[in-house]
């Protein structure tokens, strides 16, 4: 087993881990920015080491400190939680070099699967399904209107360069192809002096749903259940949910399998997730995040699996001792991500003193977070401060009984995203578990009048 | 489905059953006395009436009031949780009476198994194993020997109108007996007006295991696995845990067996609790507990069912949805019982303003209790504060994260045993489960010494 992790993260994913740690008797060693020496990760480890002022780029993505007071201080392992460095394969292919494990996949694994293309490219090869488009770069127009005649409308136009929705176009109508592909590409030269351009099916307002996998050292793979997380906000999650109810069997299992086969074709280890959108019952590969997810309670809740502490002990090269028969999914976990913000001033990140904090408790109800009563929120970082989760025999269940924790649950002094989560759960369309990835945008209004 | 609940009680238990029935769609009335107004069980209910002033004969004692506000406030059942009004058979019956249901089983139920020598009586006839001993009164002290001769020595001498320990005597050599035996005599009739004495055997030390049990008003009884409680001081439960580790599966089935006919000789119904000591393996019924205990989170967290939604649904006449078959427990659970007082000052209760407030979190970690930020403990009420709850894979595992939880746990501005609790699962023979009910009075001294 791993003696000593550093832990290179802040807020509630540094609490998380240095708590898995502790139940494994692994030292642990905190990091911290001089925005966040008084942060509650810093209180809980058995060591903390300042690495740099508030700034991110100063402190948590600094790499050379990270490293150095890992060496320093004599661990055996870094935990990079999620964000920061956690998909950085430079970085960790420098934790490898200096002997220590990086708790995650290799370094080359990391890249193979942080590109998109060559994922997408390795999927393909071993049958896991993938959005439909042409292979590579679209030379011309002619080339153009000759996927669309295979794929069908409509399509996405995309800068292979790009990025942020520049060179990106949307073609509805068979006579916009030509004038859309030719500013498409216009706007990519023009962007990032590329001009390679690719086209792919345009999945409109999908479901996002993801797998769950572990995978160790000796060719043992698992999935864990899926993660419904198709409540998003420009593509930042804001609610996820395990299992996906309305999932028939069919495609529940062809997923499980497509998973499975995504994590063995790259020789995957640690625990990954596997993301699809799902288009009725099609579903097709988007990307592999090798890391903990923000999300990963929610399959704690319904497996009874600790997540990060697997992290840990496949780190510690220590095989598998779950089979994929333990797996069974017979209860319902909703996660609402708390963040500190004014939905009612176009989510404007909030950041001061909490004056008082009230947790919500009871059975199967979890609140990770990294406030106390006091503590201060920090404008540099992340405007997520928690994560309510709560579990019960059905989702009903559990719908009801977020609402009541959400209705504990006190963040007095700043803004906070709380009524707009009891909003969204209250709507019934979101009870009636008809929605999609377009959700928030389309009710938006809505939701935030509730309030 | 019952419709409104009147919760007749506080604290922690108040703001359990509030959950569970927002739960299950009821509609909840809490009750206060003046100094609980600011209490969160009051704050977290549909509605609240204040029954009386501070002392509990005032108004958590206060039938006739808590009566009037149930019927006033047009509910349909009273939830009595435990302490209190729990198992007075004579209000339950009141309860009924007005047409509401008592949330737990029969008035008649309560008053049978209230009376222990009555109780033991019934399993006795049904082959339940009591402790050996007299049948009934022993006159004189030529039966005192000649039961003496039967269930052999050490025995203890009891006064039938007796308890807090007058009337009571411990014999250990037979030229004691008759001086013991008249002096007890003596003494019962002194403090109770009462000479009739009974006579057992005398169980030195033994192991508390208890077993739960739930009923339905349709003969469905099961069983969902046993509480060791031996941890007490002076009789008060402080640490219970799930399973008994060290018991034997021969023993622990014999035990289930029993504490079923133990249910079902009585018709009973709701939730209870079948009480035995355990002397190595041989186990004894001493008496059976008609309400929620305290201790009941400890099966929920290894069985995952919620009790006190079983309870609300088998008052509603719900027949059981759970089998027996269901009852698999394969994981650990360990509770404290967070008291506010001072165990350096010979366990002097405190009261007094909660400053600072710190509550332990992240997976499979629950503390239940009515505490908040800048709330007051009256002197009124029991000093049990809150329960910190875990579950773990292993008994190990848990009693690693019940020590990180007791760290996380913070209650400042008043004294608590938070620090003895860390010194009872700090100790060898309690991690090698070497301990009996007498494990704390041997140890008291080391357990403190260690703060």
């Amino acid at each position: 087993m791993l003696k000593k992790v550093l832990i290179a993260n802040r807020g509630e994913i540094a609490v998380r881990i240095i708590r898995a740690c502790k139940e494994l008797n692994i030292k642990t060693v905190a990091v911290y920015s001089t925005e966040d020496k008084d942060s509650l990760h810093v209180k809980l480890a058995d060591e903390a080491i300042c690495i740099g002022s508030a700034r991110s780029k100063d402190s948590y993505l600094n790499e050379t400190n990270i490293l150095s007071s890992a060496i320093n201080l004599k661990c055996d392992g870094i935990h990079p939680g999620y964000g920061f460095l956690s998909e950085n394969y430079k970085f960790a292919k420098k934790v490898e070099e200096n002997g220590m494990k990086f708790i995650g996949p290799s370094a080359d694994i990391i890249e193979m699967m942080g590109d998109k293309i060559k994922a997408k490219e390795l999927m393909k090869k071993n049958n896991v399904p993938i959005v439909p488009g042409s292979d590579g770069e679209v030379e011309d127009i002619d080339s153009a209107r000759e996927i669309v005649n295979n794929i069908g409308l409509p399509i996405l136009i995309k800068a292979s360069g790009g990025g942020g929705g520049r060179g990106m176009r949307r073609v509805y109508k068979i006579e916009d192809l030509d004038k859309e592909f030719s500013e498409a590409k216009k706007e990519a030269i023009a962007a990032f002096n590329n001009g390679e351009m690719y086209i792919e099916k345009l999945i409109e307002n999908p479901k996002h749903v993801e797998v769950q996998i572990l995978a160790d050292d000796y060719g043992n793979v698992i999935s864990l259940g899926e993660r419904d997380c198709s409540i998003q906000r420009k593509n930042q999650k804001l609610l996820e949910e395990s299992p996906y109810n309305t999932l028939s069997d069919e495609i529940r299992d062809q997923m499980y399998k497509s998973a499975i086969i995504a994590a063995r074709s790259c020789n995957y280890t640690n625990a990954g997730t596997v993301e699809f959108v799902l288009d009725n019952d099609k579903f097709y590969f988007i990307e592999m995040n090798t890391r903990i997810q923000v999300e990963h309670p929610v399959t704690e809740m319904v497996t009874g699996i600790d997540l990060v502490k697997e992290q840990l002990k496949i780190a510690s090269e220590i095989p598998l001792s779950i089979k994929q028969s333990d797996i069974n999914i017979n209860t319902h976990s909703i996660e609402c991500r708390i963040n500190s913000e004014n939905p009612l001033k176009g989510f404007l990140p909030a950041a001061g003193k909490v004056d008082f904090l009230n947790l919500p408790g009871g059975r199967n109800v979890r609140f990770d977070t990294y406030l106390y009563n006091g503590c201060k929120i920090s404008p540099y970082y992340d405007s997520m401060v928690g994560k309510l989760i709560v579990s019960d025999e059905s989702r009903s269940g559990a719908i009801i009984k977020l609402k009541e924790a959400l209705k504990e649950l006190k963040i007095l002094g700043i803004n906070t995203n709380i009524e707009l989560q009891n909003s969204i759960i209250s709507n019934n369309d979101f009870i009636n578990g008809d929605y999609d990835t377009s959700f928030i945008e389309k009710n938006l209004d809505k939701l935030l009048a509730v309030e």
